[in-house]
């Protein structure tokens, strides 16, 4: 069935032109799926010949099912997320820098890292420099400035992305999480925050979608 | 106490005049019942010949309880509906063709199929045709064009119910799921989306409600 | 250009394949659209042949320009639809019933009532039979019987939908309205409302979207 | 320190003047408080000769505890309610009667009802006449005109206080419940419903609240 | 048409069995109504001999226009409601109380006095207690003591009607109000503070709602 | 009837107890009050020695009665205030810095920043300093040092009082304007993020209430 | 003070540092903003050789008067946006798509398409392509190959951002619109669908705002 | 690395410039953290002699590990607070009040009050004395007036912050908190409430942030 485009597996219909089309094969998001249709739907995307391929959300003990099924899978716990392997960064291309404001938003972060890296950027972390302490993001002006693009990921009240995209030049892709408590109602706040920017350039995606931010960020680095 | 077109068994005055009125006899929903309660129900159903029977979002613990009650009983897990036979499907009517957008949106799906299904339509299903990959929705058009209506499942941002509508001449019921993360606030999103459709001919049940869908669709195509 | 389906008139793409996609011509959403618009969008329709036209909500200023340049266009001012002829009604197809709760929601039910008769439906109204009062809802009962849709138009708590469908056989088609004061907030708490309707055969449309209500209603009578 | 009205234990002030100036002690709410806070200020009630008392969302584990330390504690279990003894209902008061739309309400029904016995009223239940099959509750026709005051309880569109209220002369005390699901958003849903009733004569309590409003309804039937 | 207990207008069924079954007449909203439908309404309630009549949320350009057809016709222009005459107040019934909190919160508080009168209610109002000076609150305690029921009006955040409640015996029916600023939401706030009340005994109407407190408070203090 | 506390107008209970009890007279909220009830509350508290009177959210119309009335008030109509004249400010105490982001939020600035003149204290203003240019804010540190109390008013995603509070020691009082469009939701979004701040030492006011945040740092100025 | 970065103005402290720093100079938000207020900054702005201008929001009104004072000034009165004069677009660069859904979200595209043309981008124009008709898309298939970014512009239910991402390599920067009625509060249902997209590669940013969406997606395209 | 003011352990940059910048050690919100995370951060911490530490949100487990890592380290298991000392008291320092509404809301209320007496405040618990049973607080006026900072602790409707301001000259600094259930909202209620104070002086952290709130009365107290 593949010149349709896809392959039907009845629960599922594998995107195999994806690569062609859109330049990376289908993401396959793993919460609220079986290891079994999971693993079904990776079969096929490897058959076809996708060959970056990201499993998204992806919990350790799926992972190790899958493991079992296919040995070169790798996978990071704390970005949730199996792959099978880096495309090799490409050499000239500029850095993605991948900022969070807080430790409890490093998964997210790592997600969005993670993704970059699979996608062959150049990817480098600064983790940890929230509004509270504002020199820590300072002292890395260097890194903000060389970047390409930057990956902003905050939760609570999210001020972070508006302060870095007022530094710079480039897009800044922010990612809101719903790491904190009360009222930031599982990451509406820091949403709205971000939404709200008055710094143009900043750009957002949905709540804890580190993945996401990785993928927007990888094609603008590669536009 | 049936000629007042009920049964009252005190925590549940169970509806006998249903079937009369509304053609369907009274659905049962049980999350929230004990099995003692919906074992009690289905008893007065089915005394009063009640034929054709509904247990909706019944977990799998309760079935195999009923099913020791009540041999006859069959259920199908991953749509966690309970009944008894499914009516025959009439003849020359037209199909209904049940879709949805990802493979996490096939309970509701299946709850929407397996309820047109019993209620006596020729049913058919196309899962996994979400606007990502919009090319595996356009590969089905003859079956879109030769549907007498159209069930439409999708969670996260829900965008098919329009597309799909704006490809055909017949109604669009609309499940919106709450399958998806962070921003959809529990299926807030998808209804969101459905309910403001631009497309004429689209119509909204609940969020996560195959069986009601399924219902409507049954009763649309049969009038 | 008609071979691609639709006329490029730069600030609108006119879909002159509608008719033959869908059944009907494209209805023109005129809030926010000049009357210069409009006309540009009605001048290209007629050309094509798209018999049926609806002009949803358009003001009466609006109306009067439009009259002066298409002659033969017709208007409600409470539906606020302008319109250039009804089909005739299919002799043997069944009533289509529309139904408000209050004298405040007419507006919206002539709307729907409207789009009905200009789709062809034989149309009948029954106003002002909200729950307070449900005597006069009962009252009605051979028409509620006999019809083969029912359109239910409620604002406030819009408890209407789901006593009308626990009365017949056929499909309800719901309008929330917007028409309340406080805690409706604008329509929210009759939308919410009829979405959680408790009577399986409910389906829902946007908040004051009779026009939708009668488009959906037209396609299921005529299914 | 009972001359201030109150005896203060830290954690707890407890209110030892409320029954002189209320008509009945205070009620306890048991979730969020340990066991032992709930004794040791039930002890302080008891011995102040605050007679009629309410342990309200008092779960079974809690309630067998605190039966071994006040052995003529009474409890339901349904309505998780503890409380020592029902006052004797007075002679010639009018009824009240309590009415939920489904049995999935009926915890919360259960509640309201006890609430009434406890202080002293007349109480007739009536339970599961939702709005689906309108004939269960207009067959209690008699038994609504009896009435001095009406409970109503119902979760999803809870469209039944509206219904209730339009046939009687007497007040309607509504309590929204949080059952149902999707849309329903924990019972905002029925809240907003109620609040909106376009029927004089209906007050609202909060989501779940069958204590607030068995109370409120045996202020109102004893003014 | 008078033995089916309404008038059929068309655009209005005038409930003419109204009084019989509730004990008043129907409560005509007047906003969102033009004067000849409301007109047309009050002729048919006078014609049946429906004497007490509610003219709610009428501004005072219609009231202008009735009063030219109907010379008894009363109006209270802050309360924004016409009626033909009070009842005469019952000798031995207690009085009803009614406060607001604000100078701004006095329309709906005399929308709600105001309706007690008409029903025929001994009414005294204390204006602007709010609990920023409780002392003015407390300083009227006799009058609270001596109340059927209270009715308080409040906006912000509406913290009066518990504070009230927790000094009296009798119930009080509390209307949220939509004046304030910012995070009140229009009425939002105070709607949710009555809500979740702590103290038994507070039932809520709609916010702006005076004249459901008042026939509520009416129908209580009947009882 | 001063020995009661307050002067009873009918319409209001003046709180002429207010400046011995909280230090200062009864705020008066302007807006939907009458020209006449302003005045009337106006002469009570001149007539009791209430020296110092806010009358806040007045508009310049309402001002110009009242300024033929009281020909010594004064009025700032960027703040929307009214007053009679300001206190000393203390020689010894710290300045109040206030800050605003933007300059569309500078009648919310103007307003806490008159109150706290009003109230006696040394007040310097920063305004349009917002996160898009940190460098604004960042060449005033000395400022930022030296203030006792630094109040921050900010609309759209507000990031700007987390980051002022990180670089001191002192308390930061946060108002969220109503000043963007789009998903600020008249100021919702603002407010979340204020509350949200992960720096300890900031806490909030209502949307646009640039009066409560002047009077609260005006308290903790003196504390 | 030009070597603090910025010009003091006392109520606006012009950002003459952010052409160096961010590429581009300062653009001034003009709703709330007075024209003198305007005037001034403009006029620092251009003495200190910020060369590119955006006046974003800019009602026809405001611009005539500061036409007057700058002569040189542009106007686009669809896109509110006052500007000095277009850069040069880059020779070699990749085109930039904006497209639209339906023809009242022009003003919104306008406003993206004049500020990528401002800043140097070709700039191409696809409007009214919505879902409900998608072969208006799908014809334009070439465009959107070609494309380097594409910005969708898109109000109701705000699908086509999705059905776009999922045909093309590049990035999607969507912009929600507040277009609709009922259910869409004010963009609300748009800027949720968006944000929960199920394509890799949409961004967002706040609902109506065309100017950041043409702003981010210039520095993508020059990335 | 201690000359920028931060240490860098990759997952973290302990801010160990804040004692000296804001008089106090960053506190570390210890829920999402891993408690080897933690003890990494308390070590840089203490190696760098930032001498008051606080872990918040630290459940018992985690400290236990913590314990035997540092055995100098306290917990309060109610306020969920690691620490190593208590600052001594500042003798002349007026007493900090911390009130509660119920005994449920004590948790918040400790972390509140130890906060304040880590940080060197005398402080004063007066807990459980909700608007239900008002003479509760009354009772403690003294303590109200010889406050120099009020926290105040609140839950359902929170109205207890604005009745204590309007007694007292002091600032009050709410706590709203998650408490209570149904239309509570998780604390929404509680919140919306306390932002909406009627009473200048009422300042608002986030729904159960007991530890910001004695943080800033802290602050306040020692202005």
């Amino acid at each position: 069935m593949a010149h349709s485009g896809f392959v039907d597996l009845g629960f599922a219909k594998v995107d195999i032109d994806r690569q062609r089309r859109r330049g990376f094969s289908e993401a396959v998001y793993c919460r609220h799926k079986t290891v079994y249709q999971i693993a079904a739907i990776v079969s096929q995307l490897l058959k076809h010949r996708q060959t970056i391929l990201f499993l998204t959300k992806l919990d350790k003990r799926k992972f190790l099912y899958l493991k079992s099924r296919f040995p070169l899978l790798e996978y990071s716990e704390i970005a949730q997320i199996g792959f099978f392997k880096k495309k090799k960064a490409r050499r000239h291309a500029r850095e993605v820098l991948v900022i969070c404001a807080g430790t409890v938003d490093i998964p997210f972060a790592e997600e969005a890292a993670l993704t970059l890296e699979i996608m062959g950027n150049k990817t480098r972390r600064v983790y940890d420099v929230g509004v509270a302490g504002s020199h820590r993001l300072l002292h890395h002006m260097k890194l903000l400035k060389k970047a390409g693009v930057i990956v902003v990921v905050a939760g609570m009240e999210a001020a972070l992305a508006s302060l870095v995209s007022g530094l710079v030049k480039v897009p800044v892709v922010a990612v809101p999480t719903s790491r904190g408590y009360g009222a930031n109602f599982k990451g509406l706040s820091a949403l709205l925050t971000m939404i709200n920017s008055c710094s143009p350039g900043v750009v957002v995606v949905n709540i804890d979608n580190g993945f996401g931010a990785g993928y927007a960020a990888s094609l603008i680095n590669n536009t």
